[in-house]
């Protein structure tokens, strides 16, 4: 089933392999990120994207980043492991599971004994542990959204929520690779998802090369394919989820939304517990990031808008909760009314 | 008020002059077109594009062509108009306007007498007069689109149905531009139109050199700006009007129809009344060309999406008249129910 490693250990267990999705679709290449340097490279660069996989990623970089020095004095080492945590905290200041997974670390490594190789033990057994989880939320998420994906099913989906972002088999896409690995027949609508064509570079590529049968369209043709019966359920990934279920995600997923609700057609988010947010009342609080403006002109290389026009490039958008059909996460699937109340967290019985 | 000449004669009147659309944004390069196949190179290319541009760009590029020849004898320059005419009208098959205004053109020249320069004469007459009257389509449908953007209007457009696309101001541009110039404050959002980027590449180009303030959006960005409340009404063009009022345009139109529909927002469409098409009673029985699969692959120049994953790129979509608020055409302003009977053709006063 597995056959994408967006982020692993190598094979020979001292650095970090990675699939480069700045090459993709066109090129297939893995990299062993064994030095601090090349980890912060590779996520400051998109190398390695989606905030499942850069925690993951973040975690298994303070082990490499650590493990040649551990001859220092352990006061010195110490304040080395502080460092490290610090320079890869810093390279996606506004990504969640980044700075999640490195204070992870710290613990882990505080807990330990005062030895270096003790420590970098510990600290490789956390990251093991980490990623282990993310594979296994994914997993979770997957065999909780399967129902919801008939034999014969035709999935439109957004951006990428897949494999590649995170360590084992994605969140939106989850369920679509489950339900291919049981058998039943699945079509994937891919929208390209400008300006950064996360769906056409890369759910395109992973779909492919799992075999699962993916159709490009411009973002702009998803709302004519539903009209034409073409579409029977959307599925995407989310940044941000607030406690009254309003959702924020990569922009243009709002207006899927719309366009699925105005044919009747099933919207259905897919996302770790971890991206719940009960302290956001709703989508309105939710700051959305705007990117720069080049994204639009000469995302590509040539100029393809005017200089002198204005542009407007958020990253995300926001889909209020009155659309979404469900959430599924890896504690169950979550239907409307919506309420994540921070206290007491919900146990997987409450909202299956 | 014009300041655009999409096609025109050349100074000299010895050629057409184009703006080499080709060159947008990047390059203001005007051509002028001396010979029979630079009229239709720069036609087949998209040099010179949209429906009512390149019908005046072919008769216009029949006098040209047929300008040289004047010394041979009638029998044989009456064969000559006849296969340059053919050969125009066969650089865009699709298109509407093209063998409307050759046909106009050789029936011109059956009515003139045997002497080429006569013909020759009344072939440029009449290709004036082509101009002339699509000049003239375009501030008419301005002047009827006017009431509908007040001071301070927000408009979104998709794709270019402006200057560029006629021999005048446009159509559904048309009413920005008068708005515009009777001192209204206007602000158009540019849908950046995957895959062809005629709204960031064309739009934003005509409106900033016409000092109105443009936006240039990615197609999915649509739909969280009206959610927002930061569009007052849209307006588009079309590329044939059923019957029944269903109007197949630009793909994505459909989709901004739909997220319009969704908030209350007014959705118009301005076209030219040849554009109506009685003979075909709903959009259903309007057929759809479907483009080459690189326009969405590789169309910025790199590979942007897997070659193994298929692609759908339908050039047009259809939206329903429901969604329809109202048609501006040069007779008037049609609101719903539509009912473009075959005849009697409607007059201005029973359809305004």
């Amino acid at each position: 089933m597995q056959t994408i490693r967006a982020v692993d250990w190598s094979s020979d267990g001292v650095a970090v392999r990675i699939i480069d999705q700045r090459r993709l679709p066109g090129e297939f290449v893995e990299r062993d990120l064994a030095t601090l340097d090349e980890i912060c490279d590779a996520i400051r660069t998109l190398a390695v994207r989606g905030a499942p996989a850069i925690g993951v990623a973040g975690a298994m970089g303070m082990v490499v980043a650590l493990s040649a020095f551990t001859d220092e004095p352990p006061a010195r080492f110490r304040e080395r492991v502080r460092s490290v945590g610090a320079t890869i905290r810093a390279t996606r200041p506004t990504a969640v599971n980044l700075p999640w997974a490195i204070d992870r670390m710290l613990r882990a490594a505080a807990a330990s004994t005062n030895s270096p190789h003790v420590i970098v033990d510990a600290l490789r057994a956390e990251a093991t542990s980490i990623r282990d989880e993310d594979r296994a939320m994914c997993e979770r998420i997957g065999m909780n959204g399967l129902p919801l994906l008939p034999d014969g099913a035709r999935v439109l989906t957004h951006c990428n929520a897949g494999a590649l972002a995170t360590a084992g088999i994605g969140t939106a896409l989850a369920p679509v690779y489950l339900a291919a690995a049981a058998g039943r027949r699945i079509e994937v609508f891919a929208d390209e998802t400008r300006p950064l064509l996360q769906g056409s570079r890369l759910t395109s590529w992973e779909l492919t090369r799992a075999g699962i049968p993916v159709t490009v369209i411009a973002d702009n043709m998803a709302a004519s394919l539903m009209r034409a019966g073409r579409i029977d359920l959307c599925i995407v990934g989310a940044d941000r989820i607030a406690r009254n279920g309003d959702v924020a995600n990569k922009v243009g997923t709002y207006g899927v939304a719309v366009a699925a609700h105005h044919h009747g057609i099933p919207f259905y988010v897919a996302a770790p517990w971890s991206t719940f947010d009960p302290a956001t009342p709703h989508g309105g609080a939710i700051e959305i990031e705007q990117r720069n403006a080049d994204e639009i002109r000469c995302g590509f290389g040539p100029l393809t808008a005017t200089p002198e026009a204005a542009v407007y490039n958020p990253a995300f958008d926001v889909t209020p909760s009155a659309l979404i059909t469900a959430i599924v996460s890896d504690r169950g699937v979550h239907r409307p009314p919506y309420d994540f109340a921070p206290t007491p967290l919900p146990t997987a019985a409450a909202v299956a």
